[in-house]
């Protein structure tokens, strides 16, 4: 049995993991008879917002204390990710992706990866194992892979132009699609950076879970 | 189209709605093709549980703050709720359902349910529109419907005992299966009171959403 590493980014899609995409990638990574562990940075999340009125709150909250209830308390430090142990890593989007995993939201071109993710996922990469990223998460990539990786966030302009000034090669892609690099095992889909629809969402999870156990 | 109003009660299974089956509630309602509409009451949880260690922690967070995390954003305050435009209700569990939306978690047999879901889901007994409630979240059928009701929490007997107290007629029931009284159209099934995955989960909460339109 094939298993997965999911890193989330806390719990709820204006300051951590989307929750959609979080239990969708969980949902197919199942069905497709593989199976996954959850884990998180264990770090304070950029901040926290009250996600009925769009407004900050206080106090701030802990990534990987906030990820544990999307994962029933089923979920480890980041630090403590055994990439032996794993044939792949799937990292789904919402904001905690551009604004705790990494600082794109707030640094765009200039942004950096959180230590704990980038030493995570560069291993996977140095283990020639596959990996996928999901709606805002690609935006990591190019300080990931390097130069050149194929990518998309979908078809926004602004995110596209930052992506490719780091590095990256970005395709604009459907909702229900993924872009593929073969080269360095790494597949990409836009989910709600596009979605209209859970259904839109779990489209493009479902073939990128599949791709990803493909390539593992 | 359908259209389904979903109570959730918080974020997290701890201390809210089980995201996984909040999540899988909506998914299977909108592959069914009708459309949903989530709610919360705009109360303070009975408490936060640190999902990591287990633990309280302060502050104390609101019900239909937390909620709107599962939402995205679109969630209303469950006294806005006008059963006139809906065709069904589906209220996923988790503690929340015992915790915030009852206090079955506490009371046991003598738990009373939360005001403003008491007369929302009424309103839904009185208008013999369909109803679907998910894992703990049938122990406050007797409440609602009165003696005699069918429900089921999957096999464990404390809990089963304490429904059969407040006056439903328990049935056990697989965690895939459902448990369907006709004459109050209301279906109910384990989920997580018994499930070992997320396909366990899905199993059953896709079986009771086609089953809750079918009698909508």
């Amino acid at each position: 049995m094939k298993k997965v590493a999911v890193i989330l980014a806390g719990c709820g899609v204006y300051d951590g993991a989307e929750i959609n995409e979080a239990v969708l990638t969980l949902l197919h990574i199942a069905k497709a008879g593989a199976s996954y562990e959850c884990f998180a940075p264990d770090i304070e999340q950029m901040h926290t917002i009250n996600h009925l009125t769009g407004e900050e709150m206080t106090p701030n909250r802990n990534v990987l204390v906030e990820a544990a209830r999307i994962a029933r308390g089923e979920i480890k430090a980041l630090t403590e990710l055994d990439v032996n142990e794993f044939d792949a890593l799937i990292v789904p989007g919402g904001f905690g992706a551009a604004k705790n995993l990494s600082d794109f939201a707030v640094k765009g071109a200039d942004a950096q990866v959180q230590s704990d993710v980038l030493t995570t996922a560069k291993a996977f990469v140095d283990a020639n194992k596959a990996a996928g990223y999901i709606c805002i998460a690609p935006a990591m990539l190019p300080l990931i892979y390097g130069k050149g990786v194929k990518t998309t966030i979908g078809n926004d302009a602004d995110t596209a132009a930052a992506i490719e000034q780091l590095g990256g090669a970005h395709q604009n892609c459907a909702v229900n699609d993924v872009v593929v690099d073969q080269q360095h095992k790494v597949v990409t889909t836009p989910a709600y950076m596009l979605a209209q629809s859970i259904l839109d969402a779990d489209a493009g999870i479902e073939k990128l879970v599949n791709k990803v156990l493909e390539l593992a």
